[in-house]
């Protein structure tokens, strides 16, 4: 491991979801062993690139064999820390919260949904994926009893500043923010990880009408 | 311009929906002129990344000036081809496909969503968003009627091979894929917009585990 994971770059912790993917894949198929060269092909990095990436915290590679998927697989879970089960509320249930409960699997992801809420009566009081929806007057007393550490934010950007106020003052450290509101910018020192879907699309138009590839997982070579 | 937009950087393409963005805030604000240094504050970008990133398509700014918000969110609407309205197909009305028909913005974003397409006899006929759920079955004979030149997939990884082959063989060349199916590994010469949610959350277990923080937007520099 390196001395804080602070140290590595932003790109190898954004590889480390897909290699884990790639590798629960393997391991689905049964797959136990695989050579560098033989996964970069599989994920489009080259070999050399999956080394460094993996020295980052301590190689996990034989000379001559390549990786053992579990190990590797389990590694790289206990890196991301997908075990710790990070309590997360979702603030709005609309389609997009919804969408996001039922197709998410947060406990495979390293969280815990604890807890939805919103302002719509009409959905107060029915559940989502077997989490009851509450009141939003009710955050304040949930949070303080239940100690969220994260926010999945499917509320609009006129509403995202004061909820995510409120959520930090309450405890809550990091955001998985929907709203287009620029979080990082008014809050700088709580942790983010924007969501931007009108971006992607807006990409792939750009690249449809030039005929060009934006390399969807670009490399930081 | 410079001589072909497969010439520009995959970063200034992924930055240009983020200005795209910005500028329109700021328009809606009434804001008719911004310096590169504001603009850039705003953006948590430099200036002469700003500068230089704009300098890809011919400048845009006038010394002394700034940029003009109302031409310069029209020139990047441009760049990115947002007035062609690509026809679009969604495949896959579960939770997913039914959030992003109501909260996306197609037309906004470049896109006319022509059709909707599911296998589930219980949405078959219904309609989301204005636009009917038709059946799978039908979606030959509509592409060849219709030619749509992108599509947004929202099913399962096992179901996207067959059908991404099937909708390049009938004219797409374009995916918006959610699907979690390596599509660009398969088919190297159609263009791909991944969106990995799961990897994104993913990310946000390992900076809350870590409490550090992955740049949402990163630079290239």
């Amino acid at each position: 491991m390196p001395k804080s994971s602070k140290d590595v770059s932003v790109w190898v912790i954004r590889r480390l979801p897909r290699y884990y993917r790639f590798l629960n894949e393997l391991l689905r198929n049964g797959i136990c062993r695989i050579s560098s060269r033989e996964l970069s092909q599989k994920m489009g990095l080259t070999a050399s690139q999956i080394r460094q990436d993996l020295n980052c915290f301590g190689g996990f590679g034989q000379q001559g064999y390549g990786y053992n998927v579990e190990l590797l697989h389990n590694e790289i879970g206990n890196i991301l820390g997908l075990n710790k089960k990070i309590p997360i509320v979702l603030i709005g249930a609309g389609n997009l919260g919804r969408a996001l409960t039922i197709h998410m699997d947060f406990d495979y992801r390293g969280f815990n949904l604890i807890g939805i809420f919103d302002v719509n009566p009409a959905i107060i009081g029915t559940e989502i994926g077997g989490v009851k929806v509450s009141d939003m007057s009710e955050l304040e007393a949930f949070c303080k009893k239940e100690h969220p550490q994260a926010a999945i934010l499917c509320i609009p950007k006129a509403a995202a500043h004061d909820v995510a106020e409120n959520l930090i003052s309450w405890g809550v450290k990091g955001f998985w923010n929907f709203s287009h509101y620029d979080l990082s910018f008014h809050f700088p020192d709580v942790i983010t990880e924007n969501v931007h879907l009108g971006d992607s699309l807006m990409t792939l138009c750009f690249m449809i009408n030039n005929d060009t590839s934006s390399d969807p997982e670009p490399k930081d070579e």
